[in-house]
């Protein structure tokens, strides 16, 4: 059985141990999951044929617009492309046989080379929140990010063992300029965990700073034949790709670095109101933005993106959680998996404004569908909260741990002779108990996933303890995670280097708000 | 499409729209869920087969007890077992062959027409919460349940319109005699809802009065002819069958009532610590106690019940919402469709002090294992708080609500015309938006499935409303719904004669703590 996943939880030989013997903490850490289950496909055959083939007629007759890039315009129109304006209308068949050239998985390294993760195939790369403005605690409310807090979850996204990837933009630093803020972010996840990370993408010269920094961490030629960023490149759907964004999925995948090429759509909308006219936009942009990384450098690692979600007709306020998500989510997983491409969706999705039970209900449901829908990399894993304005620290621990449930979830069942237990249930027979019984002492250790924040106590100490609730017992765990941090080592000289690189690039511009 | 489900939600014609004339007050109500939608089949054919033949083998070799009842082991030994002592040996082949007869599919019908349900096939009944001691609600915190509380819930339920059915025992009447609540229990669920609900099972008598207590809500003839309660048979694993709990099944297998025959596990004490060895001895059990109802009376209705947990190891607590869990849930679903019988498994199980993330989180993955499992009949689908010690107010209407998601998903995915949705694609094209759209006008009113219960209000809307979390919501929507209710039609005479019958029954007797 592929239990591969789990048993390697933990595993410390080499550099790991050897820093664990220095620094006195152990980190543990699970690698990324690797599913010993089946999928879920909800959509039949018929119908992917159908969303197939209507989204080829739509880049044709509709087609996408590349806005504010001449030189898309001119590779689209050598690639045999319709091109009218901004406007590129792509013959059937040819965005489809673009997309051939891309990789059907990616190996993304870490400079620790136990957290390199593998991105496609049976595996699910987990990623905490991406992107939020505020932050919240349970001590000090709602407000706005500051580079402090950032540096907090990258410290806490380091400690979580379920958590594969650092991230990117944990939270937006507010307090730094818009300009520089890539520099902190990228030193962060580079000094402060060891985990894989993700580029800045907000102008193609921050993309081409990330590029830059990489090389100072990993070596320059290393860079340049492996991957060691996952950038996220949103489309403005429907179905327009802006020149800010094009241009950092072009520094990344001339440097061979990995994109999530990504429809981000409210559905009813940015997107049709119904599920299937949702899938048939989101594979149309795909396909385009897919084969325009490929017109950049054929083999360019990329990732079929979707993040999809609801609103709510009332209010027009975007949903999350919601079963129509769900069905997207899984439909997507479906093309994505016939187009040969690893694929990223789900997270730990809410609308709630606090770490209650609606943030728990929806984030169990975008979990769940992630882990059976068959996805490769969940952005937004842990810590998203209010329909990603804010980043939650009680949610992302509460969320990080609820990670362990789909690791074991893709375990599997296993069915040879321990896993039988028929000597155990001969040695208790009826009427007996298993709580000491041989097959149980020698399984009962790994038998059962545990989670390590939420309560299993009895009612009577439990409520000596205060009977606190889920958020508080976070805010706990916050705390300890924190004050028991330790930064992972790093040559000095690299580290050096690092930060000369950010001060110099920082004196060499003026504050800038865009 | 099948999305019957969806349509029949408000659908009021003949009866329930002249009740709601009459009162003034409309209860919508979804029938059961029927899925258009595949299910998650967790284990190979090899397993299933592996784990069918060690449970024959276990029936043969160490056998099942039943305790207290010479009769019962009397129509074992008639039927070809080897019977020594209370030990029934059940060779292979045997229990298999007489479950043949168990039907696959249950109507059990509510004096209401409307609220029939299906149990089996394809569909999904939704059932409240059964059997905790305590109730909880945010403003009285933790007590005994008393009958007024069973009052309310059983309220909720019939206004609780996700739910289909108003369950047995919503929480225990601890202010009425043990030997008497069973009637309270039953007038309650017949006058105050008009739902399906369960019978008694905790003395053979109560069951009969259970059966009495239908013949003269429905008649003498159609409850002999027709099922009108399907009711709770724990089997107390491992593999011993108590002559209460048969002494009640019998009863209802000679009235032609439904049971739910349901080992009572928490892996690791009652069964093996592997999930294999669980689903293999959850069959056992379950052949030889569906087997056993068909001795009693062939044809009888029977659900194969799959009531499973796990265990944490460090202090010994039931734990719920788990992945081991889930997995047993999965595999024992396809036991039951393998053995062609109806399957009751699921709930809104958590082991969560308060209805808090924990309690969402431990639900939601275990309500959507339910889904995709392929569950016909889901106890405890809301109200379940503590590990079932607890009915809480708050927590039962946020798992009403989010039945909801289950009807929606288990909807499918359209894939006409209509839901192709090419012509808005094309009216919207790149950079416009859906919102005023042909399409979405059209459409916009059953896209998205809309919670009745959760915040989707802008941050200030919210916050200028307290800044409430979802209990505090759920605390408002109990007393709203309460505050609402009115009590569904029944024929006086009926009514009267039920309420004889109760008294008359308290009177014969004096109170019993048993």
């Amino acid at each position: 059985m592929a239990e591969a996943a789990i048993r390697r939880r933990g595993r410390s030989g080499g550099g790991a141990a050897r820093r664990a013997e220095r620094t006195g903490l152990k980190i543990e850490a699970s690698k990324y999951i690797e599913r010993n289950i089946p999928l879920f496909n909800i959509l039949t055959d018929e119908a992917l044929e159908v969303i197939e083939s209507n989204a080829e007629g739509i880049l044709e007759e509709v087609g996408v617009n590349f806005v504010n890039n001449p030189a898309a315009l001119e590779r689209w129109r050598n690639a045999g492309a319709d091109v009218d304006g901004e406007r590129v209308r792509i013959p059937r068949g040819l965005a489809r046989k673009l997309c051939e050239t891309a990789p059907e998985k990616i190996i993304q390294h870490a400079r620790n080379p136990e957290r390199t993760v593998e991105i496609g195939g049976n595996t699910l790369v987990c990623a905490p929140v991406y992107g939020p403005p505020f932050v919240r605690d349970g001590a000090g409310g709602r407000r706005y990010a500051t580079m402090d807090d950032f540096r907090k979850f990258v410290k806490l996204g380091y400690m979580s063992n379920w958590l594969h990837h650092s991230g990117g933009t944990v939270c937006e630093p507010t307090d730094i300029a818009v300009n520089k803020r890539h520099l902190d972010m990228l030193l962060a996840h580079m000094t402060l965990s060891d985990k894989p990370f993700m580029g800045s993408v907000t102008e193609p010269s921050r993309a081409q700073d990330s590029v830059e920094m990489c090389e100072i961490l990993f070596g320059k030629s290393f860079v340049q034949e492996n991957v060691v960023m996952t950038s996220l490149i949103n489309i403005n759907s429907p179905m327009t790709f802006d020149d800010v964004m094009m241009g950092a999925l072009e520094v990344y995948a001339l440097n061979n670095q990995a994109c999530v090429v990504s429809p981000f759509i409210v559905g009813g909308a940015m997107a049709p109101v119904s599920v299937t006219g949702t899938l048939t936009q989101v594979l149309a942009e795909v396909l385009a933005g897919v084969a325009y990384s490929q017109l950049i450098r054929s083999g360019a690692p990329v990732i079929f993106g979707a993040f999809v979600t609801s609103i709510d007709m009332n209010s027009g306020a975007p949903t999350f959680g919601t079963p129509e998500a769900s069905q997207i989510l899984y439909g997507a997983g479906q093309l994505a998996r016939r187009l040969g491409l690893p694929f990223r969706s789900g997270g730990g999705l809410c609308g709630s404004k606090l770490p209650d039970a609606q943030a728990a209900y929806e984030t169990a449901h975008t979990h769940n569908a992630a882990l059976l829908g068959g996805v490769n990399f969940m952005l937004h894993s842990c810590g998203w909260l209010e329909g990603g304005l804010v980043s939650s620290f009680e949610k992302f621990v509460m969320d990080a741990d609820q990670l362990g449930v789909l690791h074991q979830m893709a375990r599997g069942i296993a069915h040879d002779e321990n896993a039988q237990a028929l000597d155990a249930i001969r040695e208790v027979g009826p009427g007996g108990h298993y709580l000491g019984c041989a097959h149980t002492q020698s399984n009962f250790k790994d038998a059962f996933w545990r989670s390590e924040l939420l309560d299993y106590k009895p009612f009577e100490t439990w409520a000596d303890e205060g009977g606190r609730d889920t958020q508080a017992l976070a805010a706990a765990r916050v705390e300890q995670l924190l004050a028991g941090y330790r930064k992972p080592t790093i040559e000095p000289d690299i580290e050096e280097a690092l930060n000369a690189y950010v001060a110099n690039k920082k004196a060499s511009m003026p504050d800038s708000l865009y």
